[in-house]
């Protein structure tokens, strides 16, 4: 077979046809569909294959997907990524893997960091997922806290860029002040915020983080008040807005 | 007068020696009492001469302050500094100014600059002291925020320091990261948290913040439930520590 | 057949002999397995027959019986009780109906206001349960509140029998501060709170009453930050205690 | 001298006049200003009379009060009320007495308990303003917690007067939801809530209790969380109605 793509029929054939298959679609549900079935990945895997998703799902998807791979004799590795739209683009994606550590080590140099800038190997299938969960709920919560300081900082009359600036020089310099600061600075209330990540993903990662934090009596009160703005924010129509736009639920 | 150091007996005199005097004392009750009284900085200005106070006070101790240095017909500059003890130590502290914007342009150049690395001039006397405050809001509530991520993770059986640095590798890469979650992951619950800045500042901080929200009709829940972590955190004993001792807020 | 009690072998056999049957059990799986099945409930119903579920399940569960029941052409309806354990003994109970109107007011009279005080159709079958979500949502937040106020008022030295007295003179004066305050007055630390609606039931409803909010844009930021002290009252080993328990959240 | 009232000029002369005397006065400045000064109530004091003021104010306005009158050699008690226009209409106010209790026993049966329905005696001046702060933090979050519940009944379609029948009938039926929740109930986002106890007064007690729990280290995320609620409110234009206008604060 010469180098290239080819087109095939099916999820099955594809898999019959490669040594490792990646699979990357939207949502869980897809991610069970592609994987399973008559015509699924796992349908046309033998022992010595591989199969690594990276789409984003929940802990208990990736292990269910890992239970029909494992029906087949394959080996499983769920490679979630962290970083949206931008560091997609630019090669700056980082893969949060779990499940069969050889696979993650026979693909690491040849593939995954050759689409993104880092890998990591973090244990059980379903540790990829959650460790995204917990970046995700840190980083919906710094969203919007740092929409609180820029309403309080329009309140007392300080400038909103003057305040990035700031923000931009000190210990909490990073790029999400950089990228989405501006764009919270100029929106006037019924300006639109372009989803680079969805405003309604983000509620959905804050609502599995603070899922697991009850299951695992870890109470998270900054991580649980941040998530009633996201849905004050969708309450506002902003669902499919960027995640920015949680400023919106701090406008009167 | 030969250039170098000299002991004078008040601060009185050193105003009445200096063309420009800066003072740094640690609280708003110091603050008022060194510019203040027969031996204070306001009795040895004149007009022509100018007051600078690096220390970090509230807005109302800064116009207080310069209602004092206005008698003297002397110009008043409030320049509280963001950051902490490592920044300061490296040249990296950022100037936060209010007041006489003349007596800001002749020292900004030969002295805020010299002495940090950036210096903003932000209006009336009493703005630099609220942009202070908006920034440690915000840092507070993140702070509090990261120490949720940690414990969850800790939950989730995932490694403190992995964690650590996929954050530092993402849109949250910042120096409170790098700084403070080796710390917060080495914690044990009895060891001690060296302060930086110490929490029962933090904390106020974010009481002033609030209370700015407050009077100004902002609502801010996030860094309210932030806030109530770090009462936790002092309930427990943690006040004199670093604010990363908040971490212990969240240990049962 | 003589009026009395008689031993049967299968809730089908018990469908089968009586015009209308009551079910009562403890959660939903055990509602969905007395339902349904070859000895189940359903099975032993005809058309012109009725089921009342008095047992406290979710909508959704209620929905899944109620669709168990309509294959069999009798008619269903989802009964869950307000009150605990002493209403419960003392016919104090309230029913939250809500599926088929015509069986609900076949028994209304001669049997739900036999065993309770009151009774309510709320509508369609699912209403009932999310009627009691929502009253014990409320519960759960104002036993947080009151939680939070005793622990004030000892902070400050005020006596919390006196604070129970002068409570129960107000606007507030209700049965669940005169039941529960004592308890929690004289809690230690360590000593148990014998359970009348269990801790973890408690934080369930939360849980499922957040979900609600969270899926039709509801923000509860008071329910969120009464739903993590649940949490932290259930890491220190409180869930199966009275959910008064929550007491202990607030205690260092 | 005869029975009946009788026009005197100054509240020295009332004083002068009277053993003891009675002062209510709308906020914390008029009760320092009817108290101290050349013709104020401590100028007319002198040993064995009795000063009893009924005022809302805070404990360290209550204080100081205390120390007007005591410089004039009479006895104080601070005597603030719980209960709003309705109760004083109806002879149903509760004293939350402190200060000097040979005072309190002295009037407790002649004046007290004739204006009001209970009074009690707490300890020290400062006391009965502290308990008047207790209950007013649980009776705001209450309300705001109330406010949730209704807004979550209408969002799953529960009808609101059923919702308040069946609190009515539980373990919180109370006076604060026989009064208010019919008025909230018929709130349409524009209809003003007449005031009985303003928002602004409930903001402000929120205020002062997290105040004092954040100086006597117990942390009250409930509480703090029903705060930004008021304030989000007062932004929406509603701190002169009633506090159960907290109820816009949820309204999108």
């Amino acid at each position: 077979m010469e180098a290239g793509a080819e087109a095939v029929g099916t999820a099955r054939e594809v898999a019959a046809q490669a040594d490792v298959v990646f699979g990357m679609v939207s949502d869980p549900d897809a991610a069970l569909a592609i994987a399973g079935g008559p015509d699924g990945v796992a349908a046309g895997l033998t022992s010595g294959k591989g199969y690594v998703d990276v789409s984003t799902v929940d802990a208990a998807t990736a292990r269910a997907v890992e239970a029909l791979v494992a029906a087949s004799g394959a080996a499983y590795l769920e490679a979630p990524v962290s970083g949206s739209k931008g560091p997609a683009e630019n090669g700056q994606l980082i893969f949060l893997c779990g499940g069969d550590e050889a696979l993650f080590k026979s693909i690491k140099d040849s593939a995954l960091d050759v689409m993104g800038k880092a890998s990591f190997f973090l244990g059980a299938c379903g540790r990829g997922a959650q460790m995204k969960l917990v970046v995700n709920m840190v980083m919906g919560t710094w969203m919007a806290s740092l929409s609180e300081g820029m309403h309080l900082a329009d309140a007392a009359g300080l400038d909103a860029a003057t305040l990035t600036e700031v923000l931009g020089l000190g210990a909490m310099a990073c790029p999400m002040i950089a990228l989405k600061a501006p764009i919270m600075a100029t929106a006037d209330g019924t300006s639109p915020y372009p989803a680079a990540f969805p405003l309604k993903h983000q509620q959905k990662d804050l609502r599995l983080a603070l899922a697991l934090g009850d299951e695992t009596s870890r109470s998270m009160p900054v991580a649980a008040a941040a998530m009633q703005q996201y849905v004050r924010a969708s309450a506002r129509g902003r669902g499919e807005e960027d995640f920015a736009a949680v400023h919106e639920a701090g406008r009167e």
